[in-house]
């Protein structure tokens, strides 16, 4: 959980930026004997591809993903299954545009990498903002579909809760939903409003931020571990890794702040001869160990900052000017967040299924 | 970050129960030739200790500290300097009240993890929490004090911005006022009126939730690294290992959802031959990497789970029953977490400075 | 395995300098519910306990071994039991004798790490050696005890096949020799002829080197990984960590530089059902995983630094200058090597079986 | 330094199998700022590059590196950076000759890790050894080929000093003569030697060990930490991860075991201004920590495993049979071993070097 590592017995190391020949990861510390297909995971790809609908960028990026090692024929079914060595899944990057960078070569788009990458490195590879590009999030899905395969009793689901000040109503929440609209939203009734405020967003050339929630259902009590092990320390690093992201909470969250020890904490009941809360306040997760109950986490986050307003900043030489960025962009880059959320979520329990079988057995 | 372990250039190992002979921690990675001392740990950990006011748990801990490693006296001055190997904190526990742990021993506790370490480890020290204590942010806040020393150009500042539903003015901001109040707030009205407020929270046996705001000035523009290497994927690791915290969030954190993205880019402007930003929702932190701003951390924590209403839950052994939980407790706990948020924050910048030290030089 | 910390699912962080105030370990990610008691522990640390003989320092140090967190009471059997949380080791220095430090605070010590701390840190505890005393190794030991609870079907022996220019003869290797001579050698006629040997050494103020060997019986095939998860690796850098040891080989070792590949490979063939090597050249391992044979390692111990003949060396301000090192010293640390050899193998076996559990199950 | 990670500030991932469609790295923590091409990577793969005379093996493969990412063109001189994000080296299987594997598809080739795989994941990919493969090292040399570019000053040089039992003659030592020579040896009349005795190897289709010494000059003092940062610990695993290593000592390494103290501690004197040691036979490490002299290792291969000799082996159900290894096989593996030491090495300095900078600035 360093450098461009994250996990521990179960871990992806990312790399790639914006406009180089490629992007992609390796994915390490993966059980051996898995079913794994390039197919199945271009299937959680073409979620997270741009380009779907008019709400995304348009930039064309087919995202096809190849596995070039880890794994092997199984002998007798003639299946591909994983040898427990390192999967490394590679992505062409395709559409990369050929276009004049000179201005942001030299200027600072205000909200993006572009100031602090400067700072740090004295250098940078500005094309599409370079590492610091939502496209590295392909990887992130990429492995994201690999864990899944470590934790099959797992179900992860995420859903686009809010966009920009308009949130969902619960009572409408469907999951079926999810798929049928462009905001992988599970209120129908906000999708079609969404689509009118997002038209009016994009065609204002503006943007607008978003919040979204993830869940795992199937998780058994006991994964995490304390204290700088809890799973929810792992959730919330995983979930703030991704760029743009500007919070994350697990269960009541903030919300919990102002709530009474009586109202936040899920009393319990035997049912059907297990243990079973009454509430879920606790976002499935206690004592950074999980208590069986679904986990549920919101992150937020900011609104693209590529924006064709016009915005004061600073040239790298030091002297004031306006800019405006044009190019193509998510007006709302949380709605292709939404995959990425349960990637990293399914990374994050496949990491704590092995650590926990490690340590517990 | 993994285990007991948080950090990776600069790290600290944390032990301990509630209610065994005594917590601690390791400092590992410490630069060499810093003065440090007890007495300036002692401060900071007296700032956390509790019985301090009627507002905390009584239970009487001196919470004295010990180094016992990593330090030696120089030559010339005589003081006592960090040599560079790992530095040993020791903390006695002193007040075990000896009682009947036989109710909490066979029954858990709705809200701690009672039930979760049962359900992983298949056997718990129940004594006060165990492991799971708040007790443990002691050597939290003795680490922290040492990482303070590391970066000795930055100033770290915590304060209470909401207890229960009551959040501060944040016109009245004030942060000489933060010492003077038993809240750690910086805003005086608001001081006289949550005291009210928590005792009759504390008379009724019940508890309540808080946020907590962490600032850090002075730190340059560049500590932090893209992807998994963020700094704000380590603040939110951070915070969310602190035990009760449910949410964290940078800058305008969760409220950037609902932004446009005109209003969220932080524009930039020369002052005085440097660039500054004119706004700051980005809480000093742009694509993982330090701006030079302000660094700005919210976090969430839940009202304590000890609470005097009887509650439903179940025994070890599956049967429905009730419990109360009687006891010396915090009816606020986010109050004694305003120390803690900010030893977190220290470690995670003294981590980052070094890590980008040992990068880029 | 960086820092002062070694293992990746067990794993132990040490801490103390040689005439500090204590030292120790943290011992994390230890499985719960197993027994484990101060006693137990204490047994290994006697082995490497100096002061037992004639042959090893005189320094007096009971090596008293407290436990101060991770175990618990069993509510059924009333016995300790290690909880899963960490395991914190104390013991305290005693015989920190008064004496003046004058000559080795100003003048490197030929063979010691006088002059590179000094060059790294600019400054050091040169008590004892500090940090880079052989005392360190008690934490080893003491962690090392904890390790063989967790691979309780493994044996882990050492002993000293060769004492400065003698080596043993293989052909009177006795195991239960072992424990009756204050050499750990499994050679009863070597034992007596080396008594005078180190005698000599001893009185001429000298010192001598050694070569340890240690085996671990009873490793199921599959423990260790590809490729910088081996097993060999982590046993190579476990003996390397230690001080004074310059070399570490397995199975065959150096020596399988001159073997032809027939003689090398050690052939296979089933018996009672099950496959067996009819050599072990590999000592255990083939690719970096054990393959059911017994674990050999074996590792050199340098001659102590610390003697009583005048060498050539230089100020801290750099003048040439003479030193002689009085004081208590082993004249043959590899002795109390043979401990800690056995203790790292164990503590590289329980963090590989851990790290194996957590990938295959 | 587990599962496929070696270093720490200074990293590399590999991946790939002998047979599969590609192998590589990802290099991360690569400070910012450093040209690099393909070029330079691509000359010193070349050493290692098989069929470039009859004493390696005969598949034919360019190992021709791309650099996926991590670098970036700079704006003056039109030349390529690095930038500090991960740089990802991709080099293509072009000669994965079919052929019929069924025999050690069932069969475990005695010496291989054949049977330690399938032991440990009940499956592998068995084509050209798959993840165990020497092809694997490819990906370390171009890894180290990037970590030299990070020490500039440091000089690395290996060498092959024993073939079977033929040792060189160290009074023959002349660095220029290992580049004129198949074997990699600085010993011109071992040269010839070692020609006829490896010609007699190949052609009764056995195989032989080697010992390779590899050297850093320029390395200053205070690289490395104590006790598991020890800059020999991490040489020792470095040269242990590599497939076929036994053991590795460092300066006098086991022969230390036999000198006496007066004989083996370096005295030190000062010469031009500075100290200077009057022998070496710490190898240029002393408490783990580089004292500026030389820094020397020697690590030792077996014979490959791969021989035409029939060997008692058996099969994965279980029954006894004979095989005898058909294919392209080097003779004496060790020879391409002395790059990749080299390699391993340049790799555990560069981390050093960054670790020790992040710590003492």
């Amino acid at each position: 959980m360093s450098h461009n590592t994250f996990g521990h017995m179960f871990r992806m190391t990312t790399f790639g930026e914006s406009h180089g020949p490629a992007l992609g990861c390796i994915v390490d510390g993966c059980p051996p004997g898995i079913p794994l297909t390039a197919e199945e995971i271009q299937s959680y790809l073409d979620k997270r591809r741009p380009g779907q609908s008019r709400f995304t960028t348009q930039r064309q990026e087919p995202d096809a993903v190849r596995i070039l090692s880890g794994v092997f024929e199984d002998g007798e079914t003639k299946g591909q299954l994983t040898t427990g060595t390192p999967i490394m899944l590679l992505i062409d990057n395709v559409d990369q545009r050929s276009k004049d960078y000179a201005e942001i070569r030299d200027t600072f788009r205000p909200g993006h990498a572009d100031y602090t990458y400067q700072a740090k490195y004295g250098f940078r590879d500005y094309r599409g903002g370079g590492r610091a590009s939502a496209r590295e999030t392909a990887a992130r899905v990429a492995a994201g579909a690999v864990a899944r395969k470590v934790i099959p009793g797992v179900t992860i689901r995420g859903a686009l809760i809010q966009m920009g000040p308009h949130k969902i109503d619960r009572a409408n929440w469907d999951w079926s939903e999810v798929g049928r609209n462009p905001f992988f939203t599970p209120d129908a009734h906000a999708a079609v409003q969404w689509a009118d405020y997002l038209d009016g967003v994009r065609k204002a050339g503006s943007s607008t931020g978003a919040i979204i929630e993830v869940t795992a259902s199937g998780v058994p009590a006991g994964w995490g571990a304390p204290l700088y092990g809890k799973l929810d320390q792992d959730i919330a690093a995983a979930m703030m890794s991704i760029n743009a992201v500007k919070g994350v909470e697990v269960g009541a969250g903030f919300a919990s702040a102002a709530l009474s020890g009586e109202d936040n904490a899920d009393e319990i009941r035997m049912r059907h001869g297990k243990p079973e809360f009454l509430s879920n306040h606790a976002g499935g997760i206690l004592g950074g160990i999980s208590s069986g109950q679904d986990i549920v986490v919101r992150f937020a986050v900011k609104p693209t900052s590529s924006i064709l307003s016009t915005r004061k900043t600073v040239t790298k030489t030091g002297e004031d000017t306006d800019i405006m960025t044009k190019g193509r962009h998510d007006p709302c880059v949380g709605i292709r967040a939404v995959p990425v959320g349960e990637a990293m979520l399914a990374i994050v329990l496949a990491d704590h299924f092995l650590r926990h079988r490690g340590q517990v057995g």
